[in-house]
């Protein structure tokens, strides 16, 4: 009998280095937006996404890219210098199919960027939980779901997502810190209702209400309405498919 | 019509640097078993309580004050040098009047030693859990709920503490921050049962009780049992009354 992998939940990358990420399948996590915005992309056809750090790393590789997008936000609005910002629904399938997402978001990519050594770095949203779920399981590896937070403070929605996650594959997985249990008792918390009523007070609803992001966050928040798994190949987020390996 | 302070939760110390601590209450949790202990010692009439953060810094500070116990331990057992060890149980008042505990211990200890500039610190745990709500009522500044965690590790019964108290107080204060509302959430789910139920399956109380001590557990969760403030003046851990300001 041998004993199931781990699934751990990291609550913000400050907390990254108590985790061993080295041959680990790691789960970025930045609800709103970045990781709903990737698998709406890839979903609706986009032939990569490449995440990138700051607004100058953006403009430069999508000037060397060609079919290219450049995509990204600073205080809710399209950064100076970019075309697009940072909704999922800023790209359906016949502006978006067959272009290279040049994306630079604040805490997902940094969070993306953090992590080493991992045997696989995939990202996850509601908009594609159960290809998590099945990417989870399929891998049999250890887990480590990591939280993007906000300006490295613990936040609710990538929480409650990770507590989604480690709820949905429990059987599969054996969970000792106590970050997991606490995601997975928010997450039985919310059971029974729309995850955007769960999350309506939190901070980063609060603040992007304020731009009046509320239709945006449900979109982000609806179960598997992307069912897509974006794995990092290189530099790139690609859609997973058995071929991919 | 003035804005209420707020208050936050901090879930680790590794994320201490995110929360201004400046001229606010600080309230260290180290709910097995550091902050328990030092409500124990003082209840039961200990002078003061000395947290020092080492053992070699315990027997020295030890031998230079009279009428003094050492205190800590390490791996579950009495450190090597020192008479005691970190259980409420072992401070009984026929045993602590009057004397002086020169305490170590290793994650409350060194979140105290972090927290810099802030109008008073104090220490917290459902011993005392009614002192802690009480003191920071009166008080009406802003409130940072530092839990000590485990090795930088998110832990339940701190978080779950931290929760209680917001809950007590949340007429008195604003909140901003999503760990609050994460702490909050704990509490609420743990409503109705006391509270060592909602922690048996939590990585300290494992921990803990392969040293035998559940009945240790069930004391520090208990509400109330040590009806004491303890408050830092100087080095010192020391009741506050109103003449101590």
């Amino acid at each position: 009998l041998s004993a199931k992998p781990t699934l751990d939940v990291c609550l913000s990358p400050a907390l990254l280095h108590l985790y061993d990420t080295r041959n680990a399948v790691v789960v970025i996590i930045d609800v709103f937006r970045a990781t709903s915005t990737i698998a709406a992309a890839l979903h609706n056809g986009a032939a990569r996404v490449v995440p990138v750090a700051s607004v100058e790393d953006c403009i430069a590789k999508g000037a060397c890219t060609d079919n290219s997008i450049t995509a990204g936000e600073r205080d809710g609005k399209v950064a100076a210098g970019l075309q697009y910002g940072n909704s999922p629904l800023e790209y359906p399938a016949e502006f978006v199919r067959g272009k290279t997402l040049v994306l630079t978001t604040t805490n997902g990519t940094r969070l993306l960027h953090m992590v080493k050594d991992a045997a696989e770095i995939v990202t996850g949203s509601f908009v594609n939980l159960s290809a998590v779920c099945d990417f989870l399981v399929e891998q049999g590896k250890r887990v480590v779901l990591g939280c993007a937070a906000w300006k490295d403070r613990f936040n609710l929605e990538d929480t409650l997502f990770a507590g989604a996650v480690a709820h949905r594959v429990a059987d599969h997985f054996s969970v000792t810190d106590d970050a997991t249990r606490a995601a997975r008792t928010l997450h039985a918390a919310a059971e029974g209702r729309p995850y955007i009523e769960c999350l309506r007070d939190s901070s980063h609803y609060q603040r992007l209400s304020r731009y009046g992001l509320e239709h945006d966050m449900e979109h982000c928040t609806t179960p598997d309405i992307h069912p897509v798994l974006p794995i990092l190949r290189g530099e790139d987020l690609v859609p997973y498919t058995a071929t991919t390996v």
